[in-house]
């Protein structure tokens, strides 16, 4: 398949996804290290300008600019089992509040310069058009995890395909970088139990209090996190032969989309989609909060390449974000207790990795500048 | 003192700066909790624009944009103690490169939108003129900190002068926030020297790698700091009578200004007026690093208030900035291990304090946009 035709279907996109270039790595390294500044003085930064060069394949990288975000809304079958105190309606009122300019996710895109697109993966009702809604309905929500799988098979690979769909248009009208972003009441239950499927790990070390519940509700959303995987059959030791980091690639990619179907949500499926999307057209994806990190860990279940072109955007105040995030071997890039979502916290991030990577360009080496090196 | 006619001298300034206003505060803490997020869900950010809101005493604040980035550059004669592997010259290298626009500095102040000032306070070399060079320059480099004090209480002044006339010139050039950077080889060396007498700590403390020495090299720098604050008399417990923290208001300031007279550099003083200058002109000032903390905790010393007025643009790797930080009480917004000094830290915090503004400014209320509040 020619780099020119951009990959739609899932196999396809998969089939183009590339892992970052070790020479171009290596090249990127040692640019890092003639530029005007003590060796490593820039921190974190320069291990994203060097990343960014490797996923792209050339040193240095292309400035990530202009951002696109995508806000994928969803609702939650396992709503129903009061793990939320937002009411469901809340969900397709709030993609009101972005298509018109209201949320915090708009103020920080204004801020960043980044485009907002709303995509409607599984809203529980019927939304009147708009220029910036992308109608890529799967369902009306989710079934409810707790009793079964959330959704079937083939849901997932039209989940899966919508966010391919919307990383491969944004790609195409401009965009280099893209964020990711999520609305649906209840997907933090979801996200949890999709971070104890690929990690491993106990539903209470991963499933925190979402945008704010009591103690007694708490307890109840990781019970319904633990039921979920439980009736899906999740609760087996991770790594087992099938498990998602282990056994054959096609066995890993089997496994890995029963379990977003067993309890993910739409909208994780479809940011899974859209981050192998922008990984497949060589486009950063810098990952929001623990919506995102759930879905990157279903993506790299799928094609562990995907993680080299991902940023973390920021580490929520959730703690199944940072078990996601260290699973994924990705460091945050903003840590400030946000557990907003909506894309609130890549948006956060994308002047700091633009600013990383202007470095790479701008910057004088040693030698072009007349400044001494350092005697070592 | 009309507000219209801008404070030019360090009396001046003292008197006209203003702390928080305690009902701005509140009105801004309020409307924080109207807008279409659930409460508390923006974390730190949302301490940021509230505390802009009484700095400013209007709530909303301003947008801090656009931004000025004011870099004082100045030399040590501690640099002959051995405390840096850096030669002296790069000061006046660097310089050069800012003006050339080819340092990191610049690549990040062009991402934030930001002006750059290189302020000549001391470097140990006439420098030729350039349009972005201000000249006020205090001496050629201070006297050796580990042999008596680094300045006399005249310089302090004019240092501290300096910088409140830069603050000044850019504010009535249309600047909304401020930056400070700075440049000096050896200004850890001294930054240490002021936070271990501003915090009481101990040299070894907050005594750090700079921009990178070996083990052999930061024991002998420890030595310095502990020699320079011996040999100026500051080894004493801290908070007892007449130290910057206790005392009548005349002596706090009397014992400010020896502390930094014994053991700061000029660009010290010189920032610490810049961030007196910005708080009493009501322009927000963001923090750089280790240098700029150990300014902000001397311009503190001199008008408490002025911290309401400051943001902590970053944490660097110095370990010295943290115990500065937690002496003023500030929390950083960015924390890479970033260690180059600049203003760099300042200006990647830039957007994010801006976005934290911009939320008061856009972001919808439930009522407005007709989402249901959580039953709470």
């Amino acid at each position: 398949m020619p780099a020119e035709t951009p990959a739609e279907t899932l196999s396809e996109t998969l089939a183009a996804l590339r892992p970052a270039d070790p020479a171009v790595l290596a090249d990127a390294r040692a640019h890092q290290d003639r530029l005007t500044k003590p060796r490593g003085s820039l921190g974190a930064l320069e291990e994203v300008a060097v990343r960014l060069a490797g996923a792209a394949g050339v040193s240095p990288p292309p400035v990530p600019a202009p951002a696109a975000l995508a806000i994928f809304a969803a609702d939650h079958g396992v709503h129903a089992r009061g793990v939320s105190p937002w009411p469901q309606e809340v969900t397709v009122q709030m993609v009101s509040n972005f298509l018109a300019g209201g949320a915090v996710a708009n103020a920080f895109a204004a801020q960043a310069g980044a485009s907002v697109t709303v995509v409607d993966v599984g809203v529980a009702a019927d939304l009147p058009d708009h220029p910036r809604l992308v109608k890529r309905k799967i369902g009306y929500g989710t079934a409810d995890l707790s009793r079964g799988p959330a959704m079937t098979g083939e849901e997932v690979v039209r989940a899966l395909e919508a966010g391919i769909g919307v990383a491969r248009d944004l790609v195409a009208s401009g965009a280099r970088c893209l964020i990711t972003g999520d609305m649906g009441i209840a997907n933090t239950t979801a996200s949890a139990a999709l971070i104890a499927a690929f990690t491993g790990r106990d539903p209470e070390e991963v499933t925190g209090l979402g945008t704010g519940i009591t103690a007694e509700a708490h307890a109840r959303k990781i019970a319904v996190v633990r039921e979920s995987l439980q009736v899906n059959g999740l609760l087996e030791e991770p790594a087992t032969p099938g498990r998602p980091d282990g056994g054959p690639v096609r066995d890993r990619r089997a496994e890995a989309s029963r379990v977003l179907a067993a309890v993910g949500g739409f909208e994780h499926a479809a940011i899974a989609g859209f981050v192998l999307g922008g990984a497949a057209a060589r486009v950063p994806v810098i990952l929001d909060g623990v919506i995102a990190g759930a879905a990157a860990l279903a993506a790299a279940a799928l094609h562990p390449a995907v993680v080299d072109h991902c940023v973390a955007g920021h580490r929520s105040a959730e703690p199944g974000h940072a078990a996601a995030l260290g699973h994924l071997g990705l460091r945050p890039l903003v840590d400030l207790e946000l557990r907003l979502g909506e894309g609130t916290g890549g948006l956060l991030a994308h002047p700091l990795v633009c600013a990383a990577v202007r470095v790479m360009h701008e910057v004088a080496t040693f030698d072009s500048a007349g400044v001494t090196e350092k005697p070592m």
